[in-house]
């Protein structure tokens, strides 16, 4: 019988170092390492990213999700959680999650002088719509699907 | 504006001790830790739990997911995976992910001698089936919704 099933090292996995954020947003979120285990087994209904936040960086400009669930179990370091509650320390062995639909904004954001590593989970669903309250960004709008956009869909 | 974001300490969770299984199977995967993550979070279309197994416990009894993609993290400890590609070792740092559908039966054997930690997470899907191909046990049979079974659907 045939088996794909074998161990996994993120640190074996390619980086994506980049982002799709247009700008200013861009610079943001960098620098930041992402590695897609769930890609890596060959998942397709949720998404496991292993992600690797340098000083000074966000994991993302503030959002929210319409249709996915969202966790982060900070993997080493240290992070800010940053939403409508105001800024709570996430630290390595914590967790936080972030329910589709709750329009409450999350960011983490590293203050530290170390790199932090999360893992961060969620549900895949073609259907999602990322909001992002602080500023004029959208992700999947319906004048733009599977892409940045501004928040009435023009392209970026 | 409200929020219901906050840093989640799993040690600070209670823990489910015990399990849904059928004797004889019920003592094979116990003394077992499960805290749900996902649940204290507020999330439902995914599922978190972080869990300790103790030597000599195995996750479960080896199944593969009809519906549910399925991928296990390493927190502490060293535990054997178990598939139809044999045994091989899965460390803290790696993990393992079994696609929805493939069937290819999978459980994580502690033959250690200190608890292993690890986080397993997986969309949530109602028509899930699980399928154990090595013992007379099924997940959700038509004949059984949301309960273990017999394979041909008879309660235990």
């Amino acid at each position: 019988m045939t088996s794909i099933a074998a161990p996994i090292e993120p640190g074996k996995l390619p980086a994506n170092t980049g982002s799709g954020y247009p700008e200013p947003f861009r610079l943001q979120v960098l620098p930041r390492e992402k590695r897609a285990l769930g890609d890596a087994a060959g998942l397709t209904k949720i998404g496991v990213n292993h992600t690797t936040l340098g000083p000074g960086a966000a994991s993302s400009m503030r959002h929210w999700h319409t249709q996915e669930d969202e966790l982060i179990y900070v993997l080493a370091g240290e992070l800010v959680l940053v939403t409508n509650a105001g800024e709570q320390s996430l630290r390595a062995g914590q967790c936080a999650g972030f329910p589709a639909g709750h329009r409450d904004g999350h960011q983490l954001v590293n203050r530290g002088t170390k790199p932090a590593v999360y893992l961060e989970i969620s549900n895949r669903d073609e259907a999602d719509v990322a909001h992002y309250p602080d500023v004029d960004l959208c992700w999947n709008a319906p004048g733009s699907p599977g892409a940045y956009s501004h928040k009435d869909g023009r392209p970026y």
